[in-house]
């Protein structure tokens, strides 16, 4: 059942550190072409890859990305934005108007879901090459400002940011996920909990050998720490600018 | 910078018929297992899988999900979820309340992106095990039915479904996708509306090969009848009512 293809997918770890190395243009171009390799949305397609290729302005955008320096550190920064705006654009060509779908909340799940589908075999792709990556859900952080450096237009909105470059480091431990019984259930959705419980004692021994000391760390914690801090509560209204998930 | 596993990626189709062959349970905790050493948003892991294989069960959500009868037809059914209640129940266990987080937009928008991340590295895998894979938009087309079905509670929604199996015909041509310069921008966005207009050229070739006659089908006439015929105006009502994007 494991092949070379599976052993690649349970290697995965996130890479926050790149060597200088120039990842060059026809690396991008075959790992944009496998991108869109993906399933898409009845295949509507509606994603595009942003390439930030100049330095200044991809400074602007790593400062708007709550600065994470390793951003503009090596590697290529790619934002992923869901499109709505092509398709609106055919239809206009085709004399139909589909504003009424494209600026409801569905549309707005629809560009998310293709942009990853996307996005993820662009990571696989880049790591089958031993490349390293990183998602970088930041650029939501600051995204009225990202939107504006980018020039997005109205239906198309940046979903994240997807760093990929040349590991410098030795990579991380692959991280702990949930155990397969608390995302899996049968026939119907059940509860799970006590097996979630469990799992904080397993995260917490990993951050412990992480940091090299004892720790109260554990996948709980990071997970509500971080939705407490990050409600990006003004999303809505963003979108609603963008003349997206209106209703 | 070919290699095995680009390979498989460029050879994605969709797969809408299947044989009978059973897809063992060990094979489906392998895909599970591999769909979640995918990256997922501030590793919050908001996703949840479920396996639907009571025969009625699965024929009641086959036929809610626009009927597509291959749904019921060999291989293995899996709904994905964007799932905030775990996170919620965690945050809950510590004595914290992140309510204001995960029901605003953002959130839905994180739990479709993990569950995304999650589901491309199972079809991956799928594939490279040899088998075939469809996903099922259409499950969102009745939501609050397949909702009640599954059992889905609060902070949770069904994103798509995805059919598993061994394929049982030959498999279609591969869809030639938009041209790489329609989807990459360098540096900020730019309309790309001239290299869309020239692949409906190339899509109603593929189409006309497909069918064997001359049609008018092409890209932009297929994605905006589906625009059109599936605005799923009920999304946001739904998820208010499972008290998600609410703000």
């Amino acid at each position: 059942m494991d092949n070379t293809i599976t052993d690649l997918l349970f290697k995965h770890v996130s890479v926050r550190s790149f060597t200088n190395e120039v990842l060059p243009d026809e690396v991008v171009k075959k790992l944009v072409t496998v991108a869109q390799a993906a399933s898409t949305a009845s295949f509507q397609q509606s994603y595009s890859i942003i390439d930030v290729v100049d330095e200044n302005l991809r400074e602007k955008v790593t400062q708007a990305s709550r600065n994470q320096r390793f951003m503009n550190q090596g590697g290529r920064l790619f934002i992923f934005c869901a499109d709505l705006n092509r398709n609106n654009q055919m239809a206009k060509d085709l004399g139909l108007d589909v504003t009424q779908t494209i600026e409801g909340l569905d549309a707005t799940l629809a560009g998310t879901i293709d942009a990853t589908l996307a996005a993820q075999n662009m990571v696989i792709a880049a790591e089958s090459m031993g490349l390293g990556v990183c998602f970088i859900g930041g650029v939501r952080d600051n995204i009225e400002e990202v939107s504006e450096l980018l020039n997005i237009p109205d239906h198309v909105f940046p979903v994240y940011g997807l760093v990929i470059g040349h590991p410098k480091d030795k990579l991380n431990d692959i991280k702990p996920r949930l155990p397969f019984e608390a995302v899996y259930h049968k026939n119907q959705y059940a509860d799970k909990i006590d097996i979630v419980r469990s799992y904080n004692i397993k995260t917490n021994e990993y951050y412990n050998k992480r940091y090299g000391k004892k720790t109260d760390r554990n996948w709980a914690r990071t997970a509500v720490n971080s939705l407490i801090k990050l409600p990006r509560s003004f999303m809505k209204s963003y979108l609603n600018s963008h003349n997206l998930s209106k209703h």
